[in-house]
């Protein structure tokens, strides 16, 4: 008779941790729950960042658990065991879990640039995943060019053979705490085409303010400002170039679904949460018998078990091929990325939806301002904005998958 | 570094079968769908059985799949293969693929009898599968009392140290081939509380009555009729007595979750299909590139991706726990069967409206009655109405589950 | 104190008629419905005509309904009374109100054409009229091309100062009982541009093929077969000409409204009789008191109300402009078709939900195709291909009216 | 030929007034958009009460809009019309037009009984009446007991013929500029039933506290704050009496549907705006083309015109009934409510859809808290929580008007 080992149901709902690694997160974690679900409240109302609570989870490891042992890690390396943390952090609070997951998925990246890039990007990778390791850097990425000016942030050379940044990155999560930040750049060198490029600085490089500027709707707590590069000069062992700007690589893809599928974590742990507080709340208040009430605690329930299902499908296709270089690496982006789109969309319409029936069920007292609903009401709504991508891009991203190229139409 | 199987990719989408024997069963079924799909469109206008396709199917072992290798079958036993093989028939035939069902889940549970029964009941398991291993015998099951009189369908001792059974049974699909009946049936025994209890008997049995009286809106082809008991005399040995009637045995959910949750396979299979003709249709037009028609079918596609995930999942936890007889049978039950609602609750609400999305996106052509979308309309429909549950039930179950029995409320 | 009539309440919900002839109609309908209903089933299994019905239609006036008493109808000519007359019928079956909507529209666009047409207009409308006010004429349109070969239809001169029709068109409801023909074709002049025309030929035409080639998902007995034209000849004063091919004329939305708004009751009644059906199913089986029976018959008739409140908010709006000449065409039309394609985008959604959640509420036993919701399941699902416009083509008429054209985005 | 009056299709989509005072007090309305739009997102951030928007409204006889002229208001008194004027200042601030709501739909249920209740009754409506429509008077309700004690608000006789009111009541929208409060009490006379009554008492009662405890997740703006009675003692002439407690009166859904009712405007409302906001910022982004934003922004305005027309069509039978005293009371009662109930299930499922579909057209610059969708977001969630009734008690109270109560089920 075969053996049914545990794995796959384990897998299949996002509900435990599949390596030892993960598991070790997951113990460390569960120590810092209540103090994240404590400052959770404070945090939303005055935007603050939770300074002590990071200085926790760094104490413990936490800050350094995607980086590999050998370099001072806990050597977390499968996307299911981050997500299942990140979610574990949400229930508790969803902004300290956007915040954390900036230095997770920030050392996942630099493991696979230090297992498979070039000596120079490994030497940058490996200097930074130590200080992560070691909880002495902290590491969050800006991605989005501040909207406002449209201005692209740019590398020139500068006069010693190194860079000049300029520019500057909206929505950079756990920024309060930063050490270093890794920015997306283009470079500008004076008759060459233009380059993608990560630019690493350190918070004190002159020229680089880092804003206090956050005030979100919700996901308040989670330090996402803005910073500003003005001249900040980069050495040149600390910028990693890659392709040619404005060129279509498919392989990037890949990449971007490790640095952001485990976001959908998050999400899933705001709508068990949302879920939880309301059937506790109808039970101890004795109006479980209504009719509507059945029927939506039941519609909840199948819904939060098939956003976990589809979320833990996604993260496993991710897990089996993030460190598969055997493929194209053209094919393998949009195989990663297309069951990462199909779940985060799927995310995006059912976890507002479970916060919505979840306040639907406790009625006007979770309208109040303080209420924990209240918060979830508004965190869960961050879930859309994500990239990549948005619902409209996403409508493009994968209508181009199954039917071509809109000129094809 | 940990080694990444494939695993759990495999299974999170319901792609790709688990076993050697469940890959083998999907090589066998490929070179049968061609004539599945041709025979379909007739025998569903008709509402005939598809005989030639059936004796297809037993010539290559295909009706004896999931008996034990050691009883002459091929051996499949993960519900995940089996799902998957239903759907790959769905794709071609629904109505196919909802008769198969009876007889490949028929052994499932008969193979759990054998393995795990009273000495009694093994025997009668192993003779049946023994049949069924090579492909004499079709043993549909008999479960739903028929409506109209709500008679139940009892077994009386007759004179000689047997039974009698009287009553019937309705929705029995593959009925038209049957050698054999699994009959669900109550006893009545002057003195004693009636039991549950299963009788197997065979067609030519006097008193028995195969009806051929389906009409359905849709699944035409599944040979889906009435049956009816006057009288007939069953051998002790051929009834298996289980617990006492009216009696809430949590333990029966699981040999349920394990007879009907394969099901979901074919819902699944009728979606990918609606979706697949839906986007060959329109690229074959160039009306591909119309706002809705990518906005739908990117809404499709991570809706079809959803409902596959939420499957695997509900199989993967089945499939762990079929064969684990370690815990408690009272936890078994609804650990097995609440996957399972909370998928089936899903797929019930996904597939039909990926199918109503396929029409949409056609339009008016596929309201044409042979077109392949206006069958598909009709058969995804019956999803809805499988046990168990209805939406009405599992409503009453999730929500129990969740909350408690209605009085706690 | 203000006097507060009835009227806005009456036409708010689409339950009663708002002018005397409105009401006439549908106390003559209401003597039909039993027969209507009766005939229904057996004409929807066998995919007939329901001639004996249309008979009595025909004696007491109904096919005269919306002529106009000077011309020997009962001068209906509210949109929101013959809608309402459809849902009743509808009510009793779909099939009948489809077929008779195509005579009652075409007396209302006649009607228009009569009044405000040229002289050789108005003289063919009062022709046609006066033979639909005594029964003696039914005439169907013909306004959708054959689509296997996109062949349009069109009008060539003959050698004799008339035309020559050829072509074909489908999906000509009502067909078997037409006595003449309404068919939109192109000019094709030597030397001139194309434009549009309407073109009336009678049963009897030489090069007229009626076919008996409708089989439909559902709609069966609605007499909706193709007609095929080869030279036929065409008297110059059967043809109406209208503007330049090719050319976009916003006022023409005025008459596709006219055309078409109606058959929204259609679906309406379907809604309304599958919730009626499904109500009194459970109220007599004693299963009314479930929980999701209770939650889906409350949003099933907040759902219902919600449709019959868009439905008559659209009727008003194109009764209030029907007949008004007195502002600016190419506003006029976009003014009458937006408010229809909003109500029709969501009646189109919710009547196949209403009929989906009628079964859900009664379970398998709708699943039989003798079920009367197994009929209004197919039925119903006619709605999304009803022109104008499907929702493809909705999706892009409403939203270049709310953002302009595609290439302005 | 028959007149078409404008009326209908006015009423069918809450676009226009339907009396000459609604439009009057449009137009006054429309000069004070302006501020209420300016001031609206300062008081949301703080929490702050607009008091110069309603000194202005007071001056301009917006307070007194619903009171007869005979008593110096603007004499408007169709709902519709309140509903509308509701829907504008919601345009510009949902807050606003909450508290507003209170004074009008206050001075419409006093005029009610001020015509015919009896005496007594008739002249404490006067009297309130006189004030509102000076503007010296703003009177809002206290329906809703405050929840944590459960404590019944109560009206004990004092020992002068008087009452002593105690309890607390919370959700006083209004209550900041509050000169008086209308407030539902039991009494508790010994030796006799309990009886519902209305209590009038005026700001400086002495024992009556106004709390200022607003913090809402929305509606911030509001001033809907709990107020606290401690033996105040109330004038007989100022305690309306009416049914015996715990009886169930169907009568009463009448009134209860004219003073909720028009808050279905302010939801229509806040859609509008999210739907202006989105559209204008895509034009003017220059990504109106997108696929997504086509469809969703068609979707958006199909559902927002069948959201319009649900509530005028509600509205319009409340106007019917609302002065119609020859009916059966208790029929009228359901007749009214019925179709509120409907309308107000279809809005608070449709407005968050709106606003949420409007966030994601514009992405990611919504979330931040200054974003008027972010305050939108904020604000719409309320008309779930609006008495009567939440969903959960909407599901109980149309399951049974069509199925009857539970124990027939």
């Amino acid at each position: 008779m075969t053996v049914h080992t545990e794995d796959a149901a384990m897998h299949g709902e996002l509900l435990e941790p599949i390596t030892p690694e993960g598991r070790e997160l997951l113990r460390l974690i569960e120590t810092h729950r209540p103090a994240i679900a404590e400052a959770a409240p404070g945090n939303d109302r005055n935007g603050t960042f939770p300074h002590d609570v990071f200085d926790g989870l760094r104490k413990d490891g936490v800050l350094g658990a995607t980086v590999p042992s050998a370099l001072g890690g806990l050597g977390v390396e499968r996307l299911h065991d981050v997500a299942l943390a990140l979610l574990k952090v949400a229930e508790a609070d969803a902004s300290t879990a956007l915040a954390l997951h900036m230095q997770l998925s920030r050392a996942l990246t630099l493991t696979y640039e230090w297992r498979t890039g070039p000596a120079h990007a490994r030497a940058l990778a490996e200097r930074l995943l130590r200080g992560m390791g070691s909880g002495d850097s902290v590491v969050p990425t800006g991605v989005k060019d501040i909207p406002r000016d449209r201005r692209l942030t740019t590398l020139t050379p500068d006069d010693d053979g190194g860079w000049l940044l300029t520019g500057g990155k909206t929505l950079v999560s756990l920024a309060p705490i930063a050490t270093d930040f890794a920015v997306y750049a283009q470079t500008r060198v004076p008759g060459e085409r233009s380059r993608y490029a990560m630019a690493v600085l350190t918070r004190d490089t002159p020229g680089l303010t880092v804003m206090d500027n956050w005030d979100g709707l919700g996901m308040r707590a989670s330090g996402t400002v803005d910073i500003l590069f003005e001249n900040c000069r980069i050495a040149p062992e600390d910028v990693v170039l890659r392709g040619l700007a404005g060129e279509q690589d498919l392989a990037m893809l890949a990449g971007q679904t490790v640095s952001s599928i485990t976001m959908l974590g998050i999400y899933t742990g705001i709508a068990r949460s949302a879920r939880e507080i309301a059937v506790s709340t109808i039970l101890s208040r004795g109006t479980a018998g209504a009719a509507a009430a059945r029927t939506l605690v039941a519609e909840m329930d199948a819904r939060l078990f098939t956003m976990r299902s589809a979320v833990a499908a996604a993260l496993a296709t991710s897990d089996r091929l993030a460190y598969d270089d055997t493929g194209d690496p053209q094919e393998r982006g949009p195989a990663m990325m297309t069951p990462f789109q199909c779940a985060k969309m799927m995310v995006n319409q059912m976890a507002p939806s479970i916060v919505f029936d979840a306040q639907t069920l406790i009625g006007g007292s979770s309208f109040v301002a303080s209420h924990p609903l209240a918060r979830l009401y508004r965190d869960v709504r961050a879930g859309g904005f994500m990239q990549p991508y948005t619902f409209v891009d996403a409508v493009d991203y994968l209508s181009a998958q199954a039917l071509g190229p809109v000129s094809n139409g």
